[in-house]
């Protein structure tokens, strides 16, 4: 068993409920050889806890210090920070700079926030390579069900050409409900008494938090060098309300689809209203729903969809990034006998290493 | 590099394609540190090429010769045997016996044939984890679109309590059809010719394929210890042809449905013909498209949905698997600058062990 310590640099809804998720799956966490001790705490508001003492630092300064003092687990591989602060989208920070200061300090990254991925994904992972860590952001899209990991884990050799989703809940829930006569206002207030909505309305409905995500996973699938302000968008208005209703009395469906494709050497992405006919596959992914078709070279078009989703799943997308990690430590799953002439990999007990 | 040694049992369509892909995705098994070379190739027909040389063995004996001829690739955890017979929906043989005497001889077994998962999932498990060697069959469902491994490797932690999809090509293609007006044999001929049915009719439409599919998954994803014969069966008929197209014309389509469910401690699998509401997921799955909706605790219901089928997908599903292999081979991806305490863990060079 290692001992990962973690430092949460926000601790919002999101990363309460992946705390609380640490302790309903410590014997899951057990079997993984994973144990976890929260080395500190930094939020905006409340500064930094660390060992049950609050202390007086804020923001990236902050987040240095502790790296700082868990400088032994860093060395070891075995400190993850886990950043859950809130989406800016003008330049994705301050995530980007925690990121940045949790791979330079030897830290792990994982993070649910779009940001970094969406702003700056080839220089983090480049950052991340050189530091021997791993930046992981599986909550960016669709929370906790696998969109970067199935195609890293599950699709080794296949070459993604390019993709197709509805990836923004809000949007999709408002369309559905605008369709059966829900006006704009109301579906949005609806969507935000569910904490579903951001907290900034346009980030949602002016196409921003899809274009954000399109961003991410043009940046990682389709090896694409672009920021949220490079996606051509169109977000929903009250006027998509009526085009909405209209589509559906004609057997299609106005959905807001988020896509990206290589056109030569260049990747192009964007968000658009588009008019489906009623048996594509994202016509039928309604309301609270999202789904992502993947074009590929040896499997196809395949879809992942999302069928629900809350604050677990957003939390659980941490806790598989953390899975992820432990994982592919040195030794973790090694199943394997070792051929003769190599080291012993389990953790060395001394019964086994006599046996070498 | 790794040089993994394959005994090819079985060397139809899956098999040859298999081999062809090898070759065209070697600068991707390069960067994954694998390289191949074919130890042997067993048909029922042919009997045994080794190195070039046809060989007077056939059969289960042949494989357990051509195993102990590649000893130290087997005792160095580089034998893979890649079991491609087609499925003997009586008892899953011969294939459940190549694939004990792989695990047997010390050679990882990945197969396209659904009747070992089906017929003796729990066992061959066993055997696997007791000879330190893998065990995976991807291709069993969905061919290489991930279902295995989309559980196994990127939804750690999650439990999965039951699933329902459409996984025969051949009977959804037909309903499609008879949807359409196309009759019940024509249908059938059409798949035949497209190399898609299998050659013993029966297999798909009286629902045999879709239940061992169905064992397999209950076997591996709800740790079921079922037979395709447990698994409540239904087929299609001329009749269903008629039923298809009513329900079509009421906004319904009928799909024959695979699932599984946890029943306090029994697990209850059937493949049966439903009629779903237009709107259901399962329901736009077309003609050539397969779809699995699993029921997870973490993350609710997401949907993995295979848009299109062939030859590749299945043989690609071979090399995921082979992939899956070699990226837990200890060291494969030890990315991680090891911890001052443990034994150097990449393959050993020795300028890298005289730093231990």
């Amino acid at each position: 068993v290692t001992t990962y310590e973690l430092i949460l640099v926000g601790f919002g809804r999101v990363g309460r409920r992946f705390k609380g998720l640490l302790d309903e799956k410590r014997a899951f966490l057990k079997r993984e050889g994973i144990d976890v001790r929260v080395a500190g705490v930094v939020t905006r508001s409340h500064g930094c806890t660390s060992g049950g003492r609050p202390t007086p630092f804020h923001g990236t300064d902050t987040v240095i210090d502790l790296i700082a003092r868990s400088r032994a687990a860093a060395r070891e591989g075995r400190l993850v920070l886990v950043e859950t602060t809130t989406l800016d989208i003008a330049r994705g920070e301050p995530a980007t700079t925690h990121v940045r200061a949790g791979l330079a300090g030897g830290a792990h990254v994982i993070t649910a926030n779009k940001g970094p991925a969406a702003f700056a994904y080839q220089a983090l992972s480049k950052a991340a390579r050189l530091a021997e860590r791993r930046f992981l952001f599986e909550g960016a899209v669709m929370d906790g069900v696998p969109v970067f990991n199935l195609v890293r884990e599950t699709l080794p050799g296949v070459n993604v050409s390019g993709f197709r989703g509805v990836i923004n809940t809000t949007t999709n829930y408002m369309l559905t409900a605008m369709e059966g006569g829900a006006t704009f206002a109301g579906a949005l207030a609806e969507m935000q008494a569910a904490g579903i909505a951001e907290a900034d309305a346009s980030l949602d409905v002016d196409g921003w938090d899809a274009a954000a995500k399109t961003a991410a996973l043009a940046n990682a699938l389709l090896d694409a060098r672009i920021t949220p302000h490079q996606v051509e968008r169109e977000g929903i208005t009250p006027g998509s309300g009526r085009r909405a209703a209209e589509a559906r009395r004609s057997k299609r469906r106005l959905k807001l689809i988020a896509s990206a494709g290589r056109a030569g050497d260049r990747v192009t992405a964007r968000v658009a209203l588009e008019e489906l006919p009623g048996d594509d596959l994202l016509a039928s992914v309604e309301g609270p729903q999202n789904a992502i078709v993947l074009q590929t070279d040896l499997v196809g078009e395949i879809a992942i969809v999302q069928r629900g989703s809350g604050l677990t799943q957003t939390a659980y997308a941490l806790l598989s990034d953390l899975t992820t990690i432990a994982r592919a430590r040195p030794g973790a799953r090694a199943t394997l006998r070792p051929p003769p002439t190599a080291p012993a990999r389990r953790s060395p007990s001394p019964s086994r290493r006599r046996t070498r």
